[in-house]
């Protein structure tokens, strides 16, 4: 039985490889990046990154068709802007990937042999902007992927806040140096688009040290109100 | 809103497709068909001819992760050979493609904008073997596809026979002729494979002409004990 964790290369998911690297071999898991055309690109290599880090097998599956309706996430003709601000606000409507959660699970499904488990890092603060992260979605894929092809998923922090999962990646040594979290893609995380608010405002609510260097490391203390 | 009519190629989802070309315009409706390196590819041939009798169009998308846990159905490394005989045996059970139904499904839904409908063609005769075809599978991801996506699946035939949808199909013109339903994916309809001998036998129970030609055409009749 294989533990097949969906990595984005950013901390909610690289904190769920840490929570199954404390109770698995390296040989029993598997970690499986998409290469969806997303503007932050940069992501994947801090997921191959991780994996060295683990010493677990990177499995790195490109899919053409996301992106499809519009997002702020996606490249192609047509590309939006991606919004700064606190990630619960509604402009982060425009970070939505139409299918995304769906079509991971389905391929993750793909490569699977039954009795094998597939880990998501989704976590409480998605709820508000992405609706495929919500507990009915990932309850209701569970039911129906466990009947059809007997693959379980789990998703260890559907409930957490991601200050939560900042203290238990912290207490697992997790290596956030070595993600990457920014939708915009440059060299160094931004500091202003919602998800670099999000990440600076999580280390500080575990009260844990941030190995972030934001370009903007003033912006997020304002949106917050510190 | 767009019709998005999952098309194997076969007389199932051809019948949906000439279901619902009787209620809309050619313009609204978009055919989706899978390369998964199926064996018989054949099928695809047959789906694009079908596109071109309707006048609709046609995307074809390329699968690379199907078959990865082995199946009769595709080629690739764990090929295993297409069984013989009538659809519901146990031995069918070889024709099954983990994750095949939830990702092409999932495929549909990145593709389409909030609004549109994926069609499918599973129908009753299915639920033995495939277990990703049964009413259970098809409601929950409705409701979550629904939920998270704004996206419908509508399968017609869920509750409906092979023989049904011969019979709603020939009152709808659908060109049989046209398409393609043997696993094995030689020349000709081999029929003896399980997928063969339950057209023939479909034809023969709706009390239609069956266009297709044989190259074995008395094991049917002899499997299903005519």
């Amino acid at each position: 039985m294989t533990q097949i964790v969906v990595l984005s290369g950013g901390m909610d998911s690289a904190t769920v490889l840490g929570t199954v690297m404390a109770e698995h071999e390296p040989r029993q898991v598997v970690i499986l990046a998409f290469d969806y055309n997303q503007r932050h690109k940069r992501e994947l290599d801090s997921a191959k990154a991780l994996a060295r880090h683990y010493r677990v097998t990177y499995r790195q599956v490109p899919t053409g068709v996301l992106g499809h309706a519009g997002s702020a996430l996606t490249g192609g003709s047509r590309m939006v802007e991606v919004p700064e601000g606190h990630y619960a606000e509604d402009t982060m409507a425009a970070t939505v990937v139409q299918g995304r959660n769906l079509l991971f699970a389905s391929v993750g499904c793909a490569l699977a042999e039954p009795g094998d488990s597939l880990w998501f890092g989704v976590h409480a603060g998605d709820h508000p902007v992405y609706r495929d992260c919500r507990p009915e979605f990932w309850n209701r894929l569970d039911d129906l992927m466990d009947d059809a092809y007997d693959v379980s998923i789990v998703t260890p922090f559907l409930h957490r806040s991601k200050a939560d999962i900042a203290r238990i990646g912290h207490g697992l040594k997790v290596p956030y140096e070595l993600t990457w979290s920014c939708y915009v893609g440059g060299e160094e995380h931004c500091g202003r688009c919602g998800t670099c608010v999000e990440r600076a405002e999580a280390f500080h609510l575990a009260n844990v040290p941030d190995p972030t260097t934001y370009a903007d490391d003033v912006f997020w203390r304002e949106v917050v109100g510190l």
